[in-house]
């Protein structure tokens, strides 16, 4: 058993890994915290968990840094950008090892961060140590890193179906449009007009474009594993569902293709690339015949699922992919690390 | 054309109160007041309207009752409890007359009033002249009236079904149980967690068990109807739709029926009632033969329909009713009482 | 590990049960059937589970009886009423243990079968042998039965508040009105124009009044708890999500009160009364302080959850609560009996 | 007045159709055939109508085209395709002018009909004549057209924002990706698994990829306006709301752009070009500052709203529109393009 701590508890994500570490086979959840809920029992605050005799008994308390490194061995950070690195650095000192959900980490270049998030980056000197926590590809890095930074939820949707196609080669690294649609708890549970139930509820609309925060870190990793830098082009969508993101990829073949032919031997490279990648994963699920991702067939899961289809019209490469952004775009990733860091099995707590 | 101003446009019922007097045959918009949207126009606040000509002109100003009581003939007050009286006052003495959408003055009882909204009466001087804004019941009083207090969006569902059986003698004044369902727009456009997407998409509960404000005006009118005091059950829930209430009203017929000729007289009697009643109603509709009612179906409209059912097994009648909340629940019904007051035909603007 | 086979697989209950069975710790789920899917794997028909290795594996088959009564220990029948007792009959007499999710068994006389389903019962003679499978009321009749008749939706969230306070002798057996919302998943998985998307959002409705069939076996527990015959009023809606029953519950105290100190006194009683009935109960939840049920507290989970309320002003005691339809009202109640009949802990494959 | 049929109103468009034309102020609704609603009256079906004496008189009737080309000036057909043709010719025979919603006219070739519909066109000897409903594009043709051929609703969030930009030379018209996201009613009122409730609700899914039918009106449309053969990819997207299409436009500028100068200039010349397009057109609005579309602002109207982004980091101008699907996408450009046949002003009834 592994003694863990949640910082910033009452949020959507903070629920999620409060659900998912309360059942976890190796993990002892010692302390949540809230500013705003402290006092009260994990129960009080989120009555669905109340059969649970430790949400019963766990009452969250203030956040305090030196005191969470001495009870916990590995802390989640689920903060706002900004807030959760300055609770990293003592963490880090005092030897816990931390999985921070926000965007403090992801990115290794301090300049990066400042032109999207718009302020100094609090603690530069941990860019070069923190491990991006997309366990499908750095899982190695994972196993040993003392600060990990889970993903943002649009970045998975969108890494795990294009990385296997560029490292292959399979795909060029221009030109790359994402285009998503995400559920409101993506929005954070805040009191906010916008995201009244009568506000999102028969409403559909973009926002954050043409430059949204998490184009940062989509394209840092795009271009680690293309090995050269990529612009891509990304269109957020909020639409009236609780969770789930649905991210639609147009993808430009390396080889052009426009004959059956030709896009039956390209298909073959592409089945293969994936099975190569996924075959073995239990989190990533590669759709086959006719179906096509589904939200409704993810949520509440650490599965993403993806489907692909040639356009013989277009030369293009269509990926269309499914998760739940708080699972696999946000907690369920995170704690999938937290198996990894601790040696347990990459699944302990996730099926 | 009268001249008509809003007071406090910019949550729920104002916004429909634009809604309907924009495109009203006899009214002209002067004024709307907002604190948070001073300077703006009505289209950019409200981006729906914005193919209107007169949405694209017209600015929210700050509310100012000495001004507007100059502007225009008939003021509506979208306002909050308690807030709504203090505008009322100096509104009504600069020669304005009146359309409150709050509570304030739907009670002829100062002590009941603090009883139930937990203040003194702002203006109880008033509360003798306000006119109970139903006009299917007090069409004559509200023809003459300065000050008209728009009923409360439970409170019509409530009351439209009941109060002509009540007063036909049919059913008893005691035991009346009112369950009700109400859309989410019915909380206001506040920035409050509860009324998050999340927190109401895919739940429903109760809330304001047993002792519901709305309690008192429901229970004010039903005794003038019935000559007697009335204490009813009232349970009202939050459900995830945008608009719509629907009530279910378990009443005690006045006389005793178990068999199925006795229902059959019964029902003769009801139906004569109703139609005696509503027949020549524009908004309600009582539905015949196995129709039932949904609130999709009064969605958007000033109309309340109604279905009744006898049950032999328990003696019981149940009445259930729909109704758009923000519609005849609210501002709809309010123009069906600027209408009355100005001898506008009554679905003027409402159809 | 019991062999167990689900009939009738492809509706909302029967999906239920195979989440359910699949990751059962006890159970090994060796057949499901259903005619218009044979041939297609659980993985092909319900991609969410195609992440589990027995999904991808074990195909839909035609129902068979004599076979599944070999191939299985327990069958579980996911079949409409009918259907299900002439399957029944061919399991229970090849040795199978039978739990039937259907209305087939739950009453015990024949009659009231055919007053309220509207055609004879298929199996009467083995109305004697059946248990009503609400565990936490029949317990001990659960483990030694060969015939277990899964309780309905409705009248699971109107019996488990209700018989420990009619046994008790709290309140009175006459009088009691239950007003229920039900999510559209309870109307299963039908091709039907009333439960299309468009149909059912935005829309809320009554149906089946007033003598929807669930009053049957509702009627016949609470008689048998009260020793003497009970009629209630029943009246359930349709609400816009997907899973959930709220019901609300108004009742009469077998003691008039009217004073705080009376309310308080009763108060007690009934605290002691939930407490006696549930404290040891892992899957009911008395909910303390100002909660109310909140079907979003329980869906997913074999909790129901409930809260009560004594009004003064009326004299009423209100109960209201909150369970998934599907899960505590359908396929994990029954999952529940299953752990019963075998000996297994009640809670397994249910946390 | 002009006397008006609808064929096929059963559906959501022939609903939405009858609600548009019963309140038109120079309509008179004659007619409505269903095979399935004869004899019951527009009422019974629709009981959202029900406050219109019209709707409680005027019957449903078989559809017969030789008496309806004798009873209406313009029938209005809402049929499947392949069926609509087929009542199309006896209705011009007869006299009557006809609008079809249906996409049987909608192309110039009865090859590229076959290709995408997969059957041979009923009657292409009428392809000539049709003209492309559209009325901001087309309306001198409709004016004097007797076959109007409505466009389809993804087609007309598509064409809108797209054609003015190609006519003058703006955009490539290559490389054109349109990603769309469609409310359920999209699909019709079908009696399918797909579309019930439960199967939407909480859910998001591609469907129809890569080669959906309205690929074909909208490539003939924008070959129409660029003047060479036009190929686009486009993505239809199922979310879980009653209406609207929400469609985001993926557009290569004709001149590259990248510093903040040239997107300066090339804004500006966009800005002309909308406003030459759509200034004076009731019903489309281009959004200023900061505001995107929203469904929710368009629902229930006849407007399509547009705003426009272009990506100096991308080379890229983005696109997004909005409209209901069902009154823009369908019934209410159909009465647009009614008012233009017959001279009414355009907006007549569509406000």
């Amino acid at each position: 058993m592994t003694k863990v701590a949640i910082v910033g508890a009452s949020g959507y994500s903070g629920e999620e890994l409060v659900r998912l570490l309360l059942s976890h086979p190796h993990a002892e959840l010692v302390a949540v915290t809230s500013r705003q809920q402290a006092g009260q029992t994990v129960a009080q605050v989120f009555p669905k968990f109340a059969s649970h005799p430790r949400a019963r008994a766990l009452r969250f308390v203030e956040p305090n840094a030196g005191l969470l490194a001495k009870q916990a061995e590995v802390v989640f950070l689920a903060l706002p950008h900004g807030v959760a690195a300055e609770f990293a650095v003592p963490l880090l000192h005092g030897g816990a090892r931390v999985i921070d959900l926000s965007a403090d980490f992801r990115l290794k270049s301090a300049a990066l961060y400042k032109e999207f998030y718009a302020h100094d980056h609090p603690a530069p000197e941990l860019l070069c140590d923190s491990v991006y926590g997309l366990p499908e590809v750095h899982r190695a890095a994972i196993r040993g890193a003392t600060l990990v930074a889970s993903p943002g939820c649009y970045p998975t949707s969108v890494l795990l179906p294009t990385l296997p196609l560029l490292r292959a080669g399979l795909i060029k690294p221009q030109g790359i449009i994402a285009d998503s649609m995400s559920g409101v708890s993506g929005a954070g549970r805040k009191a906010e007009l916008d995201y009244l139930f009568v506000e999102c509820n028969e409403s559909v609309r973009p926002y954050g474009v043409p430059k949204h925060r998490h184009l940062s870190e989509i394209e840092e990793q795009l271009a680690l594993a293309a090995g050269v830098p990529v612009t891509i082009q990304f269109t957020p969508h909020l639409i009236p569902v609780n969770r789930g993101i649905l991210t639609t990829l147009y993808l430009a073949p390396a080889k052009h293709f426009s004959t059956a032919e030709e896009a039956a031997a390209l298909g073959a490279q592409i089945t293969a690339c994936y099975e190569a990648a996924y075959a073995s994963e239990p989190f990533v699920r590669v759709l086959e015949g006719k179906a096509l991702p589904d939200t409704k067939n993810v949520v509440g899961t650490n599965v993403l699922e993806l489907a692909w289809r040639l356009d013989t019209r277009t030369g293009r490469l269509l990926v269309m992919s499914a998760e739940d952004n708080i699972v696999k775009g946000a907690s369920g990733q995170a704690v999938q690390s937290f198996n990894v860091m601790c040696g347990y099995p990459e699944t302990a707590g996730l099926l």
